[in-house]
């Protein structure tokens, strides 16, 4: 009974699995261990459902939902390049590329261009969906580092400029979810855990 | 600029995380360590999406994602009931009942309501959301356990007519994928990784 066209699908979600062990520069609350890619992406999917009445604009939240769960499908074959390391982000454009047009080319065509589509509309960054979850992608390891007092940005040495820069874009998401962010930015430059 | 609002949501949020700490039996691909909560629920909610096609009936695809990303939300209090352990499993009712109420209790009383009902469908297992949902919860292991060769399985010493009880309400989410269950359970049968 397995034709070629669930087949295909099979083998991505077998494939899909090996996000699992892929890890990030965040701790788990409580300084647990770090997080893997698939528990960040849940946990968003999550929060764009529950802060989506924050969103600037009106968006399509199943759209936004599907989109925050496969946005990092492609560090499977690129690995994870850490917010704050420049050098590690210049390299890795190319490497998703090439990674999105392998696993995405292992669905049926029909579904090989609705994600891949979606992939590149979340890094292009424009739309009221890729606005609002890019917001999101940002502040999901923001809070969980709060809760543990600042302790990944203490780990690597990060200044409050460089979180500045990368945070910035969110208010293109939510002035709200912005408003938000500079608070935690600045209590954690009070006390000491941003350079 | 943390109203109340806005604090309950970061709250249950931040206690959200701890999902990720939950374990269950199933093992990741290539004989990995088990998997967590979150990261069985970021898996369907994605295989949701990619086999919506095979369901019964139609269905509300994003109302089946979110009730896929918190069905197992309650397990932070109850903690995981392996699917082949009857004792474990006629004591979680309760718990779960208790979980939900301190849980989904967390949030502003509107999302209170929307998240603690579609709990509630899930475990009624009777929309056309929660027959699909449900088909897609016990495929999941099955899809991973079977490419480790069944040892999930042999490890619990697990037979056949316990996958068969377990599995049989696929059919009433997906006459396709329950084909499909049917082949698996009678390939691992065959080759002895079922009793």
């Amino acid at each position: 009974m397995i034709d070629e066209r669930f087949s295909k699908q099979l083998q991505f979600i077998l494939e899909l699995d090996k996000e699992k062990n892929i890890y990030r520069q965040t701790s788990l609350t409580n300084h647990g261990r770090k997080e893997n890619d698939a528990e960040h992406a849940w946990h968003m999917a999550i929060m764009i459902y529950l802060l989506k009445e924050y969103a600037n604009d009106d968006f399509d939240v199943k759209k936004a939902m599907l989109m925050a769960l496969i946005h990092d499908v492609v560090e499977i074959d690129a690995g994870d390049a850490y917010a704050y390391d420049q050098a590690a982000l210049d390299a890795q454009e190319e490497k998703e590329k090439a990674a999105a047009k392998r696993l995405f080319g292992m669905l049926p065509k029909d579904q090989q261009k609705e994600l891949a589509d979606i992939f590149e509309e979340f890094e292009k960054g424009e739309s009221a969906e890729a606005r609002f979850v890019r917001t999101i992608d940002n502040l999901q390891p923001l809070v969980l580092n709060n809760s543990n007092g600042g302790t990944d940005w203490m780990e690597h040495g990060v200044s409050k400029a460089q979180v500045y820069k990368r945070q910035q874009r969110n208010e293109k998401g939510s002035q709200f979810l912005w408003e938000y962010t500079k608070e935690l930015i600045e209590e954690n430059a009070k006390k000491g855990s941003l350079k």
